[in-house]
């Protein structure tokens, strides 16, 4: 047995936090990758084998060192280290284990990782907390497989929609029912909307987890403090219905042309973005979907229709709402100004999540004790830790650094950001624990 | 026989023109809609059956005017008056009898039966012109069908190049050399760049032809004289390269965001063209085609690559190739404010056709004659007039109002406003002919 029983007598200075076993860490991601890896990337799918063997080797760590391990009806995998008082509500530490196809290694894992190398240090160091401290490796929180984020996560609070279970993954046609049965877990959990964890039995809720974007690469900062996760409101299927003609015959003034309708328009939401931009509001506004109608549209043809996407996401709903109202008015100049007409639709909305003052607090005094330089940002991504923040738990995320992005086999963090990230988690969930 | 023997002593008042035979050409249209309707619209296939019904019809009423008809060897059709003096240069009038797939019965047709209207007038006044008066119906001016347009007219001057015997035709995949034997013509001449038509033989082309555009109608003009036939500087396969990332996590100062450069080029073009517009410039600059890539873009992802058009059109070459600076200087300033690049790609080109001075004020004269009210205007569609005035061949054009566009089976053009234009070029062919 690598690690000292439970609840022996602290034998150490209970005041130093322990130091994260970053070796444990280490091996926790060589072996990950070298057990998912599918040709150039990682696969780790959602429910299925690839995010099990996740699930195995993040299971197997806990128990040889010790900690009780459970696992919920639908797969959840909660890997914890008791405290003195078990009738506190826990600190949770987690992220989730699956993968995007052909993703990178890091995307969720170094959340799970990060908490298992922290519960070890604590282990090393024959500490026992002050209340219990866990880990939860998280089911399911792409999208990518089975269409709907956050399986996991909004499952164990028993908010799934029971219409999900019919769901089918994208590559194999598979049924998340199926998907669930055939690995052994409960659909019915979901079926019965049934509460798996319990809020109020939660004191936080910590995810680390790599930055999406490379705005760290950027201002060469290794970690920072997440404000808040954006929601978002989305124009999924916007319509700019004009009317074909041809493109050398017809006069500017009497064209009803979509894309130049469209182009006004996205001319205009450009500068309403950089004016709240420059007012300190914190937007980002994308098209990342344009096309004309290629049934219809040809090299000599005014465009007659358009079809894109608007995406608002903010950590701020008043902002967001704000901007969907300025979408409205500028759509309709634009269709005074250019003789078409546009069909916006309703707008798709996931709600911001804001993050807990507290944590906030206790997460940047661990990086300053660590001598890092206090840096805060806005997540543009969604994580399981909106569900928990949803739910009324005071939640709490730190970013690594990551080059290249994430969802593709070319994410990359530095395994020194790693452990600094860690140590100032592990800081905060020291004093949590306290 | 309806007509007067050719050659008959003059009778009449030569001086006045004799007016064209209307009730002809209505039932020219009737009998050309009647034979060649598929469905909604009419389909007079190039060098197939459905143009074939459209030469017959006009060379059978040639015929029964006692007209010379010859057919050259790639099928034009040339139905003539002999004038008093066989030697002068002959006007000719003209246009094609093919449609697109699911056309209207009017584009092409129009000028055929003005001509043929002209024709039994003179014949059925019993006047001699004082030189040769034709009307050529010429084959394949449409690109819908064999993907390069003026086949009729170019073959004539021998200015096709032969490669073009082997393109398909884009329904059944024949290709044209074999569409050229079956309707029993030699493809031998296109081969051998045989030239059918001596320009020197031409005093002037005239082409009667409806509007493709609802300028006319906008104006509530029923007649134009064509100015040129804007030429077109095409950017065909435009590329912007940008970089995809993720829409939430990314802030617009690190996007490469090929969506909103693309939007900032086009919306810096349209203020452009605006300028050029408002300094009299004739100019039209048409985005038909714009999309990002459907194996790399989604509603959450900033977009790393649009394609897209810039069709440039001008009656002045100098106006387009200034425009084609312009896009390029844009774009450059594009790359740089947005950290992409553009493939802007070569342009391809097709020159613009100015009409003859004499021939304008001649057919605005017939214009004014019959009380109209002066318009010009310039033709953004190409036509065979194109081609007779690269050959050197004075060249005009008159519209016809015509509501809803041409290329579709709603076309429609009054018979009042075809009255009028028929009459206005007789009396401009009535003053060559003198």
């Amino acid at each position: 047995m690598p690690f000292p029983p439970l609840n022996c007598p602290v034998a150490k200075d209970a005041s130093v936090t322990p130091m994260p076993d970053l070796d444990l860490a280490g091996q926790l991601f060589d072996t990950l990758a070298a057990r998912t890896r599918r040709g150039r990337g990682i696969e780790r799918d959602s429910y299925g084998p690839g995010e099990q063997v996740g699930h195995d080797i993040a299971g197997a760590a806990a128990r040889s060192m010790g900690l009780e391990v459970t696992i919920d009806a639908i797969g959840n995998l909660t890997m914890l280290l008791p405290g003195t008082d078990r009738a506190a509500p826990a600190v949770l530490m987690g992220s989730h284990l699956d993968s995007v196809p052909q993703g990178g290694n890091f995307d969720g894992a170094a959340g799970v990782v990060a908490g298992l190398a922290i519960l070890s240090g604590w282990r090393r160091a024959g500490h026992t907390p002050a209340r219990d401290l866990a880990v939860m490796a998280i089911r399911a929180e792409e999208s990518a497989w089975f269409d709907v984020p956050y399986l996991g996560s909004a499952g164990a609070f028993g908010l799934l929609d029971p219409a999900c279970l019919a769901v089918r993954r994208a590559d194999d046609g598979r049924t998340l029912e199926e998907a669930l049965t055939a690995g052994g877990f409960d659909a019915g959990a979901i079926r019965d909307r049934r509460r798996l964890l319990d809020p109020t039995r939660l004191a936080a809720y910590l995810e680390l987890h790599i930055e999406q974007a490379p705005v760290l690469i950027h201002l060469e900062r290794p970690v920072a403090v997440v404000t808040g996760i954006r929601g978002c409101r989305r124009l999924r299927h916007v319509r700019c219905l004009g009317a074909t003609g041809h493109s050398g015959a017809l006069p500017r003034a009497y064209r009803q042309d979509a894309v130049a309708a469209s182009v006004a328009l996205l001319g205009r939401l450009e500068r309403a973005w950089q004016a709240r931009e420059a007012a300190g509001e914190d937007l980002v506004v994308t098209t990342g979907e344009f096309t004309t109608d290629p049934a219809q549209h040809g090299p000599s043809k005014v465009a007659g229709e358009t079809r894109f996407v608007i995406d608002i996401r903010s950590v701020s709903d008043r902002t967001m709402e704000a901007f969907e109202t300025e979408v409205r008015a500028e759509a309709a100049a634009v269709e005074a100004e250019y003789r078409v007409s546009f069909a916006l639709g309703e707008a798709t909305y996931s709600p911001p999540a804001v993050m807990d003052d507290g944590l906030r607090q206790a997460l940047a005094a661990g990086m300053a004790s660590l001598g890092l330089p206090p840096q805060a940002m806005a997540s543009g991504a969604g994580h399981d830790a909106a569900t928990f923040a949803a739910m009324g738990v005071p939640t709490g995320m730190i970013f690594v650094r990551n080059r290249n992005g994430s969802h593709n086999p070319d994410e990359a963090m530095d395994m020194a950001d790693f452990a600094l990230a860690t140590r100032a988690l592990a800081e905060a969930v020291a004093a949590l624990a306290a």
